[in-house]
């Protein structure tokens, strides 16, 4: 092992992170690690980057669900890994286990509750990073929070904005199988050609073309009963103003708002009171044991019945994490973003 | 019946209604209604004003859960009336009912299915606009939307806004007799005052002279479960803020917002995502069945045992009502606002 290279938190970003100034790839020579007993040590393969990343970029006296990233250490996220050296019995050398890993090529990790071996997954006929996405955390943000806070029925009408990202291009085709109409919004021509012509959407549109509002009078004149809320700001309030009596907001993220210290101002929450509107948020953690059995079994088999599909953005190696990473901030992904660090 | 003094809707008003422009109080001389078949005529007795009807007063074109108020016509309000004259076996002359009824001194009622009898309203110990307010829709709207929403702990703490009010005063009430910490805001001191030293709340504030997020930190260090939300704006955003995870906001209404063609941008929704927050809205109506009679049980018992008390302000005979309602919207108001028409 004669290098490893990692990505290291530096400074707290007040609006968007700029990489060399709040976060850089740094390698380390001769990494030898020992191990204590229950740690394992890692060779990381494939690791997903998530818009939730950026609210742990904090200072750690501001409390939020997810503990902040330390200074001077590697950023964490959900990896595949395959344990190389092991002083844990649970996971002997050879396994493949998806735990949090560092953003990096080699990874020491604790005995944490989170990490769990994933059978089969050598030959389970799936690519590895679908462990960390549509059958991982954002995986189960979409499926779960659909039925959990969307409750669809068949024959309504759901907006998912964000639509061809790690959510929502899952809960766009959750949807479709559950008998709704199904428009997404997103940022590139390109996305949106996507969502029509491959994902199966009734209707996508290209929010940098066409205003929200304006599209959805279009494409649900009926309004819409379900919004699937990825972004926040207009598009928050256009949905606000779309949404018919009795509607569900599934607040999953409101990735406008993340980067910026002015924050955009909801004029019309009013229509929570008038149309008797329910907006909730969540962490996909809640969900765990309620869904993540049915949630697994149900998606593992409509993509192996190729049901549905699933577009990864897949930056090449760990130094390509900190560019990924932004550009994820401002919708430059196509597909859900995650860091090829090695073969298997 | 020599006449009939009733409430004209004039204009739609665009931010607060004035009297004599949007609404003025007419006399008809010689009032003799023909009934028809299934109507009644009724002496009306007391009736409720309440937030909601700003909401009727609009271009019918603009749909909401409640019809337009329609122009040249008295305004309607729940009341409670004497049957004078009746073409409705279910009703008998001499009944005390519960109905819509015009802004005025006698109506004719149609067969509608929110028309009941109130037994032994007569000699029930309970003053008749009870029945409009702490055991009527208001009263339910608390009730219901508290349990039904707000899922309340014993131990939890909850914020009520305009707490001196139709719906604050009885949730905060049934808050503390299921076991909350209750904190509460008004608009004057003798507000605050009423709230400490006589309906009982742990905590109160006159939010003209002091912010909400200031007597929130001084009053729930710990931050706040529930919010019970009645005027929205700044002190929403606030609420926001001190909302503990998975806190529950209860919608009820947002008056600040009702009389203003500038409305107030919320710069913090992003806390619904951060803390896993519910914000549900809601009309007293979807509550009916599943909590009617076990609220009306359980508050007139508390009533009866002086557990829990209610604070009306009455404005007295129909001409008053418009200055009253308009009051109303400004939080003139101190307790629910009714109106005394006659003695029973």
């Amino acid at each position: 092992m004669p290098s490893n290279t990692s990505v290291i938190y530096l400074k707290h970003p007040v609006e968007f992170p700029v990489v060399g100034e709040h976060l850089a790839a740094k390698t380390v020579q001769d990494f030898k690690p020992v191990l204590k007993d229950g740690e394992v040590l890692t060779r990381n393969l494939v690791f997903s980057l998530d818009p939730y990343m950026r609210g742990k970029m904090r200072d750690p006296s501001k409390k939020s669900y997810s503990p902040a990233f330390e200074i001077g250490h590697p950023l964490d996220a959900r990896g595949v890994a395959e344990v190389i050296e092991s002083k844990n019995p649970k996971y002997p050398v050879g396994s493949i286990i998806h735990a949090f890993v560092g953003w990096e090529e080699y990874s020491v990790v604790p005995d944490l509750p989170t990490t769990r071996i994933i059978p089969g997954a050598r030959d389970s006929g799936l690519p590895l990073w679908s462990y960390v996405s549509v059958l991982g955390s954002p995986g189960l943000t979409a499926y779960a929070s659909l039925k959990d806070i969307g409750k669809p029925k068949a024959g309504e009408t759901i907006f998912i904005s964000a639509a061809s990202g790690a959510v929502g291009q899952l809960a766009g085709q959750l949807a479709k199988v559950w008998g709704l109409t199904v428009i997404g919004s997103a940022g590139s021509d390109e996305k949106v050609e996507y969502l029509i012509k491959q994902v199966g959407f009734d209707h996508a549109f290209n929010y940098k073309k066409q205003s929200t509002r304006e599209a959805l009078a279009q494409s649900a004149p009926k309004g819409i009963d379900i919004y699937f809320e990825n972004v926040g700001g207009e598009t928050l309030e256009a949905a606000l103003d779309a949404l018919n009596k009795h509607g569900r907001i599934i607040a999953s993220g409101m990735i406008s708002q993340y980067n910026t210290t002015t924050p955009y101002g909801i004029k019309n929450l009013m229509q929570v009171v008038a149309k008797s509107l329910t907006m909730r948020g969540f962490i996909s953690a809640d969900f765990h044991e309620q869904y993540f059995e049915e949630f697994f079994k149900e998606v593992r088999q409509l993509l192996l019945d190729r049901k549905i599909i699933y577009k990864v953005d897949e930056a090449q190696g760990v130094a390509a994490a900190p560019e990924a990473f932004v550009g994820l901030l401002s919708g430059k992904n196509f597909g859900k973003q995650v860091v090829q660090v090695a073969d298997l």
